[in-house]
């Protein structure tokens, strides 16, 4: 779907469907009828035609085909990602990184930090994963953090009842390429929605209209109910104390607020930021590293004033353009609205600049980080996915061969959170702001005399002032009336008890206050980043694939892997620099060594290659691993103290004195120069 | 014991301790005597002069009281380190860090990862934390990661065995400095081995020779009995899937260990590393961030050949001088002995140079961090503590005002880890080594006849060859000879069954051949890391207190905190820089907030204050978190585009242009210059 002309293709695809419909009956027809032979084969002829260009254009609609297999290949062969503990038979939904894959991740994590901690003077914490259940139940996990399951009811093997339907359906439509508009319509509409019935709507679905089975097995399903997807353990030996390992990392930021208030000197706005771990029993996961058990995240909680959300660096990004998927388009047209963040703040598409900054900020970190922004889109939440408290929330989605992925969401939680926590445990998390200029407003002005009150009333004087206290400025008012008129009033006070009070005993009378303070729950603006899936979405947007370069195709042995590269930007590759000599000799190998020393000595990630390997074969398994340079000793190297180095992806070189080299890797990573820069100054090298 | 005089000082204290028990008794006896009151007044005099010396001598020996308090009070006002979900009641041995904690914590992980991963190119790898129960059971967790636990009858409520022995031990010599010297010392052995006895000998002490209670209630408690410190879960919803959170990173290390041989083409030495959580649910954690329930490690498995176990980087670290506390002096001396690493593996004390290398590695890291290195010692384990597979062990223990503490193990963990995975799973986990140059040796070359064995014998023919194949050399040789001899002979096969081969069928004759490479189990070498301890005893070493400096007395608030700092040295100073003008004013705020803006650009972590609070006390605030230098912007910093510079443990200043200002303080961080050779050039500042 990230072509452009999606809808037009999708268009045609219809119509040529319902065509082909149209003259397989007609076909049929003439069979019938016992029409002449050759007439009925004229027909079928045109069928076959037909038939080939629905499935062309269906090709082209579904883009070229990425190389999942070639890219998983690779993960697993250069252990960047492998599943955990295969030895012992491995479980779903968990993978551990190798050193390739620790590198990006830590890259990714440290441009993010970067980008938003250290720019932005977050206050970054670090809270436990481990979390007791207090805390969990507060937020309203315990209750709501579910995904609705059915099970096989012979095997008792589960399933994710929303992703069964999803899977039906999706294999409806694509059984039937040719069928009814209206029909395809309504089905999409269930799809779209899968995930947001209640288990009776999508019992209805699974058991009566659609009739799906167990897809292993083919036995009968349970009826979809709510499974908690939070890990439970037991704190302590004792038994009583049940933790749950964290499903996100926010709760952490909201029960240290008032902590985090007092450190920022009790300001507002300010932003916490979090990264680590977070954890979900997923019911089956699928979609490789899309779908995981364990997973790090990095979400940052702004906390403002519920009336005061512009921000003071919007301007800053006002005019970037962003990919805008509004739940108006969802609803209608389908399609994409690119603006920039300040028009959609103007026009009401975002709901404020705080939560357009982010967006803005976003986009720039993806972009930053090496995604291919043509395939970004950021989605609105439609009122029914969104929480009942949030006031917008846009999901920024990566494009990949699963399909469009959420991979950061922006929501704006309104008061939310801070209000459960205070409700839960009485501890006031609400902010004080200064009233600037103080507001002068009207109150009742209650003066009590406390001797007679006490002298008349004894120990139940108290709960008269506090009932008096209670009341709003104009029961109190009138009250004040009252005893004025009348001499005397009853006062109603908590347990029920009505006590007549006299005049002198209190006065109420209008008056004026000056207000230079005021208490309030702040809101909070959550971008949250899901850092492996961004991480995968990077691998795929970035993995290719490359016939040999001439002068390489003998190095490459026969029956080899085929070529493949990432082409990881040098902010984020893991591997910043490759080292090695042309062949095995001590004099190369000492230039080699001495190279990598200095390298890492100064910080860059470098790894040397002294092994016998063909020249060939080891750029490719640099470039295998998205290595962007490469310094070569060769037999010059010794004599003219000179190296070459070379690029990943153009596979050019130059011939640099080894005295520059370092300087030179270094100026390119840190982007102060650009390779075809120093094409320029030393000239294209051939061996 | 931190005192090089600790001996000498408990010697004078017993001695003191004898006395005062010999002068108790004679008054007692006085008394009893019907003494003049004038005498017994001397002596009464006579004890308590003693009495007080004992003290004197007894906080002599304890050394310098730290302000624990003191710190604790830090960590908390500043949100250094705090309980979790604290507003919820919170857990004990979860801890958060806040923005100044996360910071050092990121700061030691991104030194160790300088020092080790990067500069001996060690394999980074990130394993989940979730680790399923075959990993577990098969590296002995699940059977014996245990503590011994003893429950209060009563309540319920569950202590850990040993340490309430610790516990009652410590009081028995607390309240009794007079104790007979051998009674002291078998108390004091028992101390040493409270973690060492059986569930049966522990029982034994607690409630038979000790009479110990539940100290909370007094109550009876439960025989001692193994609880096993994993966090247990289930993964997946069907409820039958066993999980753990890891112990420690090693296992995701070894179960790994094919994966990242291949990385490394099958070649050893090689060493991976591992940053991550590890969990323990600890029986009743005490000892602040000491004894927690979710940690950061830092984990290295060192993979070898088992008889190569030189380092070949030994030569830099021999001359290393390290504070050692061999079994033999534990058990003897009690005496550290200082020794450079090459003379401890020389004179056998290290048991191999990769060990002693790795110890070396980490008193340098220690240092580098800035830890007290008179403080630090590594003690061996003795044999009863160590595993059985193990074949030495140094933990290095950093001393704290909680006493001596375990921060970094170093185990030599033999075959035992990729064995025991190998066994447990079918997989392989042998490395290969090249034997150079290739060894010749005898062997029984058995030459079987597949036809006539096939003829005769049938499907059974098989069976009879995998047994032929299966004998030893002198074994085969002897059925060869007997063949030849007799023209046939008897062969056992595997189900027991004996079948007559005749000498046509089987020839086996001794011949030579030439082993180019051999299988093997690699050793392991473990140092493991325990990063939140490390980054305590940074806390407590670089912690002090300090009188007002003069001309700031007036800045601080009457009744305002003590003025602590923390002496990180810039390298893990959470935060580098401090920016403030003298006073508000809209010129020294726009160079203070321009001067944060290039810092942090620089990627130095920066911060402003430019709240209208009093300078001194602005610096005290930043002293309390530790930042080393701050920039300040005065009356005159407009008019002469310079700033000061003032250094946070001389308070010294200097004053610079606005200018060189950035590069000034990026020179301090980076050590490439230091603050006296800024006041030689710049010339000592003075307001």
């Amino acid at each position: 779907m990230a072509d452009e002309n999606a809808e037009e293709l999708q268009e045609s695809i219809d119509s040529l469907g319902a065509s082909l419909v149209k003259i397989k009956s007609e076909i049929r027809q003439l069979k019938k009828d016992g029409a002449p032979a050759d007439k009925v084969k004229g027909e079928v002829t045109k069928m076959k035609a037909l038939d080939a260009e629905l499935k062309a254009l269906q090709e082209q609609l579904a883009g070229p085909k990425f190389d999942q297999q070639g890219l998983q290949d690779v993960l697993l062969r250069r252990m960047i990602v492998v599943p955990s503990f295969e030895i012992h038979g491995g479980v779903s939904g968990l993978f551990d990184f190798g050193p390739i894959g620790t590198s990006l991740k830590d890259n990714i994590v440290s441009e993010w930090k970067k980008h938003f901690v250290l720019k932005e003077r977050m206050l970054q914490v670090e809270a436990t994963c481990m979390t007791s259940e207090p805390v969990l139940r507060a937020s309203g996990h315990v209750e709501r953090f579910t995904d609705l399951m059915v099970k096989d009811e012979s095997t008792g093997f589960c399933y994710r009842a929303d992703k069964l339907l999803e899977d039906h359906i999706e294999n409806l439509l694509e059984a039937s390429p040719g069928m009814d508009k209206e029909e395809k319509a309504e089905l999409e509409r269930v799809f779209r929605q899968a995930d947001a019935y209640s288990p009776e709507e999508l019992g209805a679905l699974i058991s009566e209209r659609f009739k799906i089975t167990a897809p292993d097995t083919g036995n009968v399903l349970s009826q979809p109910f709510p499974f908690n997807l939070m890990f439970k353990t037991l704190i302590g030996p004792e038994g009583t104390n049940v933790g749950f390992l964290r499903p996100e990392t926010a709760q952490g930021i909201f029960v240290n607020f008032k902590r985090l208030l007092d450190y920022n000197y009790g300001k507002l706005p300010f932003a916490a930021a979090q990264i680590g771990l977070g954890f979900r029993n997923e019911i089956a996961p699928r979609a490789g590293l899309l779908r995981v058990r364990e997973f790090t995240m990095a979400e940052i909680e702004h906390f403002v004033h519920p009336e005061e959300k512009d921000h003071p660096s919007f301007a800053a990004v006002a005019d970037l353009e962003l990919s805008l998927f509004p739940e108006d388009n969802q609803m209608t047209t389908g399609k994409l609205v690119k603006m920039t963040a300040g028009a959609a703040v103007a026009a009401g598409v975002i709901n404020n600049q705080t939560l357009a900054y982010f967006m803005a900020r976003t986009h720039l970190f993806l972009e930053r980080i090496g995604i291919d922004m043509s395939r970004v889109r950021f989605r609105q939440h439609l009122k029914t996915e969104m929480a009942h408290y949030s006031s917008d929330c846009w999901d920024a989605e990566i494009h990949m061969s699963y399909g469009w992925t959420e991979c950061v969401g922006h929501a704006d939680r309104a008061a939310y959170d801070l209000r459960v926590h205070s409700e839960a445990t009485n501890n006031d998390l609400r902010a004080i702001r200064q009233v600037d200029p103080p507001r002068v407003e009207e109150y009742a002005k209650i003066s009590p005399n406390k001797k007679a009150l006490g002298k008349a009333f004894k120990r139940d004087a108290g709960l008269i002032s506090a009932a008096v206290a209670k009341l709003s400025m104009a029961d109190a008012l009138a009250l004040g009336e009252k005893l004025k008129a009348d001499g005397s009033a009853p006062v109603l006070v908590e347990d029920g008890r009505s006590f007549d009070i006299a005049s002198e005993m209190l006065t109420i009378e209008q008056a004026t206050r000056t207000v230079h303070s005021e208490s309030f729950y702040p809101n909070v603006i959550e971008p949250s980043f899901g850092i492996g899936r961004i991480l995968y979405a990077v691998l795929e947007h970035t993995f290719y694939l490359r016939g040999a370069a001439q002068g390489e195709e003998k190095a490459i042995e026969k029956g080899s892997v085929e070529r493949t590269a990432f082409r990881f930007n040098p902010r984020v590759a893991p591997v910043k620099c490759g080292v090695c000599p042309v062949r095995k000799s001590d004099d190369q190998e000492a230039i080699v060594l001495q190279l990598v020393d200095d390298l890492v000595e100064a910080g860059i990630y470098a790894t040397a290659d002294v092994s016998s390997t063909a020249i060939g074969k080891k750029y490719s398994r640099f470039d295998e691993v998205g290595i962007p340079f490469c310094l070569t000793a060769d037999e010059h190297s010794q004599a003219d103290a000179s190296v070459t180095l070379r690029e990943r992806d153009s596979q050019d070189q130059i011939r640099a004195p080894i005295s520059e080299a370092l300087e030179l890797v270094r100026d390119l990573c840190a982007e102060r120069t650009t390779f075809e820069q120093l094409i320029a100054k030393y000239g294209k090298f051939t061996a």
